[in-house]
């Protein structure tokens, strides 16, 4: 039995991706289901010595107090998962989990976050403090659960863009702001990326925020040999996008338009009807396609917030597009999947392979992982198929890299 | 000015994708329209000495007489082309190309196809005597053209599929069979591809006959030096295909069914109407998915004939998924385009392509073009991106490889 | 507290729809959700005396005699359900109802039924003894549960179509047929549907098989005062083509073409994956359109069985038509709907329906009922709109019709 | 020979609709086209006197000044009209008629459309001067083409929304705004109304502008026998909306969302792609949904200017439904229509039933032609089976009243 245990702190760890996570880690290392959905489960992976999800515990903090109610029913409602014992089982060590859930910050994170946080002294005290208390945190969990790791993952709701500006890109003008209390210059997941990096804990920002990976955290990562990645799970709708837009390039096919429509209808969706919030989300969407093709073709992404979907995001994608002597033709594609389960295993995915990097002694952006994000740190590769092969020729290298594995 | 002129000898040449290929080689030359749709119009292949669109002198067969009437204006109704001089001036270069299209053979065709050849004399003659009309045809063809080479390219009917034999491994064995007259052991397309590749003319099988590109006559034209590839030109539903399923694979998500509805309206329609010739193109379309998935999921391909869409081909792909948990998933996608407009700039790159390796001392199969095949010979690899890959890479070497190039 | 029982004697009891009735039917009973999806349940019949849903008792037959497994768990998965006690009891009670279930008949069914229904005697016993054992089960039935009427409802699995013949077209030639044993004359159907009309049961036929409602025994029905009523229920992609198609022809749109394609992957599914049975199916599907336009369009349905889908039918439809001065355009849906879900509130209306108008002393087809079915037998209108207004003239004539509702 | 000419006078008369209206029934008057897509051309409506196409002169008003280049060639290009000679004929009429158009006024348009009357005085004169040289315009085109009447019919871009006061419901105050030149109470569609009834023409709105059947209006036309109509004309999405919402009320299936994206290119598109003129088309195509279902499902039309469709509107819809139990279930469909040739048939329709009316002594709102518009004045049917019932109704009726026809 191995005795190396790995902390994963969940930012939004009451939301329902934090829940699919942990609650699908439980039925994985129970045997009532297959890694179906993690990359790393795959061959190419086998041979590197990753973490194995039963030496993984789970943590985190949220902004909301109430546990969520009847979240593991809704999660296994999705699955197929049949053995009624075992379900039990799940509820009662997932519920046992959130009894550690810390409180978490919401300062400067625009009306739509603020007002889930009813009851919370937002903003109430200095960011020094703030920052010390989720350092705290960490080290607690670290602490209380014995971990050689943690590796933090920002699931929380995206904020509104912040505009980056000089104090951003030098880590000396930005700790200033800090002492300075510059409320404006930071937003919450600034915050914890920086308390994370901080305490030398890879950090994840699987979310549009770009508050969180500034330049000036990438360079305190990079002097204190912390791997960090982000920013906005690829999951749905830009994961076909990054899949589909190459074909038109090999085909000198020449797209015209590309209009994507997305109706969602969890917390995420719930927060992206604000305009400032979805605004953020958009232009991390919008980038991929101009990026893959070489021009702008029209596009716009639109998103919309309709409750009755629950956690079945729908997108209706129509892409125009001009062949030999200038004919018009189409490809429409209708995308409808559970955005949890969607997410769920990649976060896992991006868990083993951050602590694996860190382990391997790897520092700052890792743009190994860029197939798992919309807008990928440090590479200026958004085809799907090239992203996937740096993963791949990654985990190929580091096979090779003995070291790295033996130390597990 | 160059003095090299190559033939370009479509069988099937009163169709609807060879009026296309000659119209629109007479638009571009006259500047009337972007090659959009042709992948050696792409940065790639600008280095590359290909044969110029000016140098291509078209000709070829049909088993049909009538020549196609208002089909210029039907293909320029689908584009973009407003100079209505020009148009006139196409029209009547077009007509002129046509004179010189010849009789051609529906040698156990099947039915479908033999009934489109009324009053011609099928299977009246020898094998023997149908090869050498063939040959004849092409060395008059060479001659009044003063041609350098020519690419023979199949753009017939589907033919019923022929089962493989013994007979049909070996040359030996096979030549035997044309002198014993067994036309069972043949079909038109084989008839034409021996006698292409005995003229040195490289032959491209743009159609799922499997009759064509026999193992013998492969053998034939490794040994005379002449380039050949097939089969099935990607166009439309199983370039998407090819273009989507890796994505699953790379998710590690697992493809649960795959079906796909085709409705198309044009003469390739009518004939894929019959339970013989579709079984043949279902073929074809079928085995892609598994290639690239590495099992079978459920999975049928249907096509049926609407006539009231034309030359537009509508394809409807159901795919439904298992991801995280087992929770199931759904991709559609719907596909419009113009058949033809689609299968054209294809042709002119393949022409290109094969003309080129010939000049280069290419023999038997051309791996390089697998991205233009549904079934490409002597590739084993059916993921859009990385048949695409080989291209390109195919390519560069040939920018390395001086000779050839300065040889033109 | 009322005496008055009525028994739903389902042919087909261990099926999918047939569960679902009987779950829905308890779980209304207790209150726990809503009778969405019921026509009976609109303001229109609320005065009528129609039977409430606690005065129903459930019974009937099948030729599986293994009880579904997981059943009530997998309905309930689809629906909105949370009250778990509640769920508990609905468990008991269904698998109580199932225990009174008999062995069914499948006379000449076709081998696709037939190996459905291993280790029964199918055909071993002449067509008197399978009515009789048919009419005796259903005064067991009556008698056990002191019911004042049954309403017997044919859910089986779709069989090959019958050849009406001249024997099918008078009662007393019909009844040689019966009595000479000739099997070939009859389906399982028919006897059943004969069976019930001589015990004076009001008999449905929900599902396309033509054997059941013979002319004969829509004689036998008038002589007797019974009501009948079919054929195929009308729950998915026809009802929608019966909503759209009078679009057409309201605007002078001419339909050129309707192709559409179902996928499903139940045991209804996996009986039409068998030509016989798909025939009959298709048929009555296909008729709809050109009864609702006045003309044939190029027309076909198809029909697939895609496991994966389990109770969920997705249908795709293309309609190409032409408008002004003869621009085509096209209309498409997908309808993604849970099969048994859709059809089980029209059973319940069904049943209360036709106990209705036996009481009110109606006799042979019911015209009223035309809405429910793809294929109503007696009315020549298809399109849904003005169906639904047969069925509230008919509510409102019988809320004037005192007498009926008294005698309640 | 009929010597009884009637105008018809379009309002936006160089847009794309407008020419689709005059070269169609320019062709339709050649017998090169059927008259597929005129309601009034079906069989319900043959015995009445409407005017026939032949006694139509065309005319109207524009804010642009310059001739629409290559129109016919585009109008022809979607059509199916293969007679060389005959397209001539009509592009040569097609001139000669816009010849006359005369220019429009653009009075409190917004920027939008005012940008598009370059160049023009907008706004340089009075209201009653703008009023005075409508008026002239009419009377001019009357004389100069001896004609017995004249319809208006308001094609121009949809205007934002006019607020309603209290001087727009009453004659004389109304009356009084206009001679204080109160150019904030009105928008140009108000002018060309007032205009058009003062002159006793039938006055057809076939846009979402407000402002032009004002409760002021109405009076006007009741008390001077002239009948008009609107607002909004209904072709594509809401159509299918209209047809189709009505099965879900029918099946008491209850409609949760319904979410409508469109994507169109023409100028239409292109005015809406303004945040003003959207919403007030968006107000008209939303409320339909509510007003057929009882209840307001969440629901939003979003409209999008993609301009490569240029003529050709497309529309997703997404409908998610509750039906038994609760279970959640969709239908979605893609409308692909060319909005002018949805749109050209109706405004034949409308002008040759207001004719009609107006012949026949009507006054006021005509309620029998609600099928024809999104948001119909005067009618609280939004069903289009139900609105389609109103206009055979008044069919019949009007073949039972002899003098009209007689009339004639």
């Amino acid at each position: 039995m191995s005795t190396r245990k790995t902390g994963v702190w969940l930012i939004g760890a009451l939301g329902s991706i934090s829940s699919t996570v942990i609650i699908g880690a439980l039925a994985l290392r129970k045997g009532l289901t297959e890694p179906t959905g993690m990359v790393t489960a795959t061959e190419a992976f086998r041979e590197l010595a990753l973490i194995d999800l039963n030496e993984l515990v789970f943590g985190g903090c949220d902004i909301r107090s109430a546990k969520p109610s009847a979240t593991v029913r809704q999660v296994l409602a999705m699955s197929d998962l049949s053995d009624q014992s075992g379900q039990q089982q799940i509820e009662t060590e997932f519920e046992k989990t959130l009894d550690d859930v810390v409180r978490g910050t919401a300062t400067n994170c625009g009306e739509a976050i603020q007002c889930l946080a009813a009851g919370s002294n937002a903003g109430a005290c200095s960011l020094h403090e703030e920052i010390s208390r989720i350092r705290e945190a960490l080290r607690t969990f670290k602490k209380k659960n014995s971990l050689n790791d943690i590796v933090v993952i920002n699931l929380a709701s995206t904020e509104p863009s912040l505009e980056l500006r000089d104090c951003h890109r030098d880590l000396g003008a930005f700790e200033s702001c800090l002492e300075q209390n510059r409320t404006d210059a930071v937003r919450a997941s600034t915050l914890y990326a920086y308390a994370a990096v901080r305490e030398g804990c890879p950090y994840i920002n699987f979310t549009p925020s770009n508050g969180a990976l500034l330049p000036a955290i990438i360079q305190l990562a990079e002097s204190m040999g912390v791997p960090v990645m982000g920013n906005d799970g690829k999951t749905g709708e830009t994961l076909v996008k990054s899949a589909l837009a190459p074909m038109f390039t090999a085909r000198n096919l020449r797209v015209l338009s590309w209009e994507g429509f997305n109706i969602l209808g969890n917390m995420d969706g719930s927060i992206l009807d604000h305009a400032d919030n979805r605004a953020a989300k958009v232009k991390t969407k919008d980038q991929v396609l101009a990026r893959i093709l070489g021009y702008h073709p029209h596009s716009r992404v639109h998103i919309d917030y309709v409750p009755s979907l629950d956690d079945q995001k729908t997108a209706w994608d129509f892409i125009h597009f001009k062949g030999f002597m200038g004919a018009k033709m189409s490809l429409q594609f209708v995308w409808q999947g559970f955005d949890s389960m969607l997410a769920a295993p990649l976060i896992l995915d991006l868990v083993r392979l951050a602590e694996f990097a860190k382990r391997r002694g790897e520092r700052g952006v890792m743009p190994h992982l860029a197939s798992f994000f919309k807008a990928p740190l440090g590479v200026d590769e958004f085809r799907l198929h090239e992203q996937h092969r740096l993963l791949l020729d990654y985990a190929k290298q580091a096979k090779r890299d003995r070291p790295a594995a033996a130390s597990h």
